[in-house]
């Protein structure tokens, strides 16, 4: 156990506000604390003399010894109260009130007072505006919900109250258990962050599950997560996702607003398993506390009935789990132990005569199987099974194998008994075949997470100082926005740019031409044949100017006898299209070749909550219409790098697709870290888009590049 | 009621094969058969002379006036039966006997000769291998399962009998009820198209629901329920979608192949509402059975918990709803009813201490308000609130708004009596909310359906004997592929090509050039400028040879200079790739301009089951990597033609993004119809691509075409 040990293993709690008065919420801790708590109850308040049996003290610090003071007085003396409890001794809190960061000015006024006298005293202070905490395995129940839970594996963390007694009330109906339950409240001390560490280091908790509207800190939750997670599964619903939803979050919590695309990517990043629906939360959750995990991606489907086999096969085409393929043994014992109607492939058709003994002989075959990771029961009810008689041979071939099980006893009463013996048992049970096999397929997501080795990402060796003298250099000139002058960023760090120079004269820009055309020649000799062979790309470079190629700023394969005129003719047309534009000069660029090459686009913004993000995608004018992007908190690692090139749509038009030599991604991975590496030095770079980078089998090279800084953080 | 009014609605029914023998299916149906049915029963079996009370006859024909019978004698004296029956008059059968097409070629041959003599009486035949048929209006339980189904509107049929009985199990557990229940068993005579037309004149069937492995002919059930879709919403699970699953429905019904692409289609086409799962084929079905269609988009959400309340805006996001935006008028007198710390925006919350008037109050406002077409209500278990008050005025106030409501009330055994109310009175209740907002989604998707009016395909004046030349000058060459040689065809169907000619001589190739040259100086004056202009572009036309570009076959931009030699060139280099190949010449093309054009295909592939099937798609090598293409059943009409460019992600790229100019869509839109006639009247045609279809502002230019054709179709 970790620093909150204390917190949910007390001895003793007082309840600070203890009332018999009927429908307050100080009685209702009171009762429930006094209904399971194996410690004892103290109860404080000064107007009473007794309280449900207890004796009511004037003050917390009356009694000794108290480890956990739950606070349910006004919001007006509730500092007072906490600063009474610390003076005790007493490090642990939880604050039921409301009346804080949630209601106006002067609520936020109070949780800014908490949060220092927690920092004054290094008290844990759970809420305020919490319902409360549980941990089953002491009888500890301080919340003022109607119900207490069931004793079980499964912590659970929300930053909704009254979620928290609905789920209580519906797991407890199914015997679902928990260990922990933390209502998280206004978060103002403890928040997401501590009650993942904590429970990654609780032998108790096998699973966390939490509803969250919202990270207080976004870096310090993957942190946390990210370790933690390897070991303990962490299912979340993460809500406000849509623009709806974020608003309807804002207005209850005060949620703050990271974007949605940050949180997706720092929870990915974080191996917590994100899900949109109260039905995962509690699919996932309840089948990672009862079963291990698949060794392997085959799922055997044994069943007494095709159509619903069809169905549950369809669930498994939908996952990343595969129809396990048996041995040649397998279908051999399957032959010799089924009738011959039976289909002896997967899914295995046991036929509707099928008594339990059959179903049983069939699934221990499929279980024996070396193929078979994981095994989905699918029965429907007929004259000749017992489903209570199956329920018990499952648990024990379950038992027996340690392989994964999901069952579907279909059918509404006739299945209500061998469902209670399954579920008890860690095997769920659904009626619906698809999320039996929605929820194994988490378990062979979690098993993917549990084996993430993180690698600390590379640093390259970068003249850091060159960059820093061009973003001194934009901010000397008072501008927030940098293009193709800012080439030099890209140089500095070492990704791979097209010869250039930037140039204030036309008798400069033909000597550049013929430098570049004279260097790009000899490098390449083969190249001679080419079309194009001696033209430049010529840009106007001015910070005034976005969108260069809109006013004519930008003339592509400029033979060398028309260098001087191009020079001439981009900087009048930058004067006529805006007279008070600062123009830097014009750049002289080597041509790419667009043709064997694939636009692509590495980019970074800045998330208010989680930091730099950086993206790679497909490029051009697909960026916008198709969307085909990846994103991933910085700094990103070489692994990291390579999956974002496997999870664009486009991957394939990378790797060769109709006939195309395949692009260096070696060149692109490399791009994309040390892109990383920049935007993790400079937090003053508030958003940069190399567009294009065009990858080719050549190497990757960053075209044109646009940023944003933020002098501030210079 | 339709031609199957006296199957479901018979005063008499004979169990043919009745029997008292414990456990057998004879038994099991005369037994539920006796249970209910306000009609007579009688039991046929000339071995006894007693079945279950009833005396036994020696033959169907003894008794008079029988209006089904119900087959349950062995395999080889099933036909026997069937013709005594039809000798009587019967007209309508339901054969339970398996040992039919599922069964090897005996089996096979039976299931022929049934289906003949069904023809030759003109018997409407259920199965054989059904469980049966009931229709809970007359207590009619022709099945051999273990329960009877309630009474309800909603109408099934499913292809597995074992799925019958677990459904039926499950939804008497629901209070979920059935008008007729249909296991189709192996759909010799009677197939899911007859049921969707009966159903559809039932006025005691408000909801069809499906479970089909197949469909036995493709284009008749797609008219069926295109007809009844506007009136009776039709839910069905088509499985085998995955190609696992479509191996399993092959081995478990012999279910026929038609490819999952063409399904899509044409259960979109018929106004079929297509779900994956179990569950929401009964969420959408129950809902559609007990709410009314919204009529407007807006939902509101009425909740005492702001955590669940953002969820379930979340889901809202993520469906085609919309959160309704509550009128001025509705915020005032949520702001007069609810207490400050309310929030009297939607979600709205009407805090954790609401009693049911309080509940009751918002609720009211929220369908009162003119932009609400739907509403969830949302509840945690609180002290101050009834379940069971709260279920009965969500009950009264649906009926007196006449809105659609789902609910949620979240809890276990504290919901289990309220939920059980709502749900009698047609309210769905869900623990997620996320299905309650998908449910409603349902409806509005159903109202859509609706709503869809039925346009004839338009027919374009085309040279359908200019076309059939073609074909059969291909089918005299004795070749099934053609490629440009075969751009004829979609000049008589009126799609417009690029100018071009085929030519077998090296100084016609010259003449033609310059005369296609001349012409596209002339029609399009100024181009002058444009690089290119005089160019050609010339490709080898061979039926042996596919893949032009990749032998060098295709010349692009060839100056008037060099189109002899580039001819000469051209026909060297397919000699010696191939040199039996038949080689008709050379095509000389007029350059299209791929700059100003976004590629694009157009094609058809003939699906065995549903037919000619019409693509459009982003062309280029995105089709192959990103597939961003989609289907219809031919003929397609103007207005699906529109939608076929609307559902393509790249649409946006058509229609002018990044200051584009749009594409002349009305050019493309027609290009589609006029293929899908060209496919429609040559079933030849077994495959066909316009690959590229080059999309401009100036209209759509056909540039290549390849088919494939059948001679036996000719």
């Amino acid at each position: 156990m970790g620093e909150l040990a204390t917190l949910f293993g007390p001895k003793r709690v007082a309840v600070v506000g203890a009332t018999d008065r009927e429908g307050s919420v100080g009685r209702a801790i009171t009762a429930n604390l006094l209904a399971d708590f194996e410690g004892d109850v103290v109860a404080v308040n000064p107007t009473k003399d007794e309280v449900l049996g207890l004796e009511s003290h004037d003050s917390v610090g009356a009694v000794p010894d108290v480890d956990v003071a739950v606070v349910v007085v006004p919001p007006p003396i509730v500092l007072d109260a906490i600063r009474e409890a610390a003076e005790a001794g007493i490090r642990d809190v939880v604050v039921i009130t409301a009346g804080f960061g949630e209601s106006g000015s002067e609520g936020a006024r109070r949780e800014r007072e908490l949060r220092e006298l927690a920092a004054e005293y290094d008290l844990n202070v759970v809420g305020p505006n919490s319902l409360g905490i549980m941990n089953t395995s002491v009888g500890l129940n301080a919340t003022f919900g109607p119900e207490n839970a069931q004793e079980g594996s499964i912590s659970f963390m929300s930053q909704s109250g009254a979620f928290v007694t609905a789920v209580v009330d519906w797991a407890n109906d199914r015997n679902l258990g928990f260990h922990n339950v933390v209502s998280l409240g206004n978060k103002a001390v403890l928040d997401e962050s501590d009650f993942v560490r904590e429970w990654g280091e609780d032998p108790d908790t096998d699973v966390i599950l939490g509803y969250l509207e919202d990270v207080v800190d976004g870096r310090a939750f993957v942190e946390s997560a990210r370790e933690v997670s390897t070991d303990t599964p962490i299912v979340v619903v993460k809500s406000g996702r849509t623009e709806a939803g974020a608003s309807a979050a804002a207005s209850h919590t005060g949620a703050i607003a990271g974007s949605e695309e940050a949180y997706e990517a720092a929870l990915d990043q974080a191996g917590v398993l994100r899900v949109d629906t109260v039905q995962d939360l509690f699919d996932f959750g309840s089948i990672l506390a009862g079963q291990p995990l698949p060794e392997r991606d085959g799922v055997a489907i044994v069943t007494n009935a095709g159509g619903p086999g069809v169905m549950t096969t369809d669930a498994v085409g939908d996952s990343d789990l595969s129809l396990a393929s048996f041995s040649d043994d397998t279908v051999e014992r399957f032959q010799d132990a089924l009738p011959d109607e039976a289909n002896v492939y997967n899914p295995v058709d046991i036929i509707g005569d099928a008594p339990v003994e059959r179903f049983e002989e069939a699934l221990d075959i499929a279980l024996a199987d070396p193929n078979v990771g994981a095994a989905v029961v699918l029965a429907c009810p007929t004259a000749t099974l017992s489903y209570e008689d199956l329920a018990d041979s499952v648990v024990d071939l379950q038992a027996e194998y340690e392989t994964p099980v999901a069952a579907t006893l279909m059918g509404g009463s006739s299945a209500r008994d061998a469902n209670e013996r399954l579920s008890r048992a860690g095997i769920p049970t659904y009626f619906d075949p698809a999320r039996a096999v929605r929820s194994l397929d988490a378990l062979r997501e979690y098993r993917e997470i549990s084996r993430r080795e993180y690698t600390e990402p590379e640093t390259f060796d970068v003249d850091r100082e060159a960059a820093r003298e061009i973003l001194e250099s934009a901010a000397r000139r008072d501008t927030n926005r940098l293009g193709v002058e800012a080439m030099g960023l890209l140089d500095a760090y070492g990704i791979p740019t097209p010869d250039g120079e930037i140039v204030d004269a036309r008798a400069d820009a033909v000597e550049a031409a013929e430098r570049i055309v004279g260097a790009s020649g000899e490098g390449d000799g083969d190249d001679a044949d080419d079309d194009g062979d001696g033209e430049v790309v010529m840009k106007i470079v001015s910070p005034d100017i976005l969108h260069k190629s809109d006013i004519g700023g930008v003339a592509v394969g400029v033979p060398p006898e028309e260098v001087g005129d191009t020079y001439e003719d981009l900087v009048t047309r930058a004067r006529s299209y805006q007279p008070d534009a600062t123009i830097l000069g014009v750049q002289v660029q080597e041509m790419v070749d667009l043709d064997s090459g694939v636009e692509t686009i590495a980019g970074m913004n800045r998330d208010p909550q989680f930091g730099p993000l950086v993206l790679f995608g497909l490029g051009g004018i697909f960026v916008e219409v198709l969307e085909d992007t990846t994103l991933r908190l910085a700094p990103v690692s070489e692994a990291s790098a390579r999956e974002m090139i496997d999870e664009i749509d486009a991957a394939p038009l990378l790797r060769g697709a109709r006939g195309r030599d395949p692009v260096d991604e070696g060149s692109v991975v490399e791009t994309i870290q040390r892109l990383s590496q920049l935007v993790t030095d400079f937090p003053a770079i508030v958003e940069l888009d190399i567009n294009p980078l065009v990858a080719t089998p050549d190497g990757a090279q960053a075209v044109d590049v646009r940023l944003t800084i933020d002098q501030e953080q210079l």
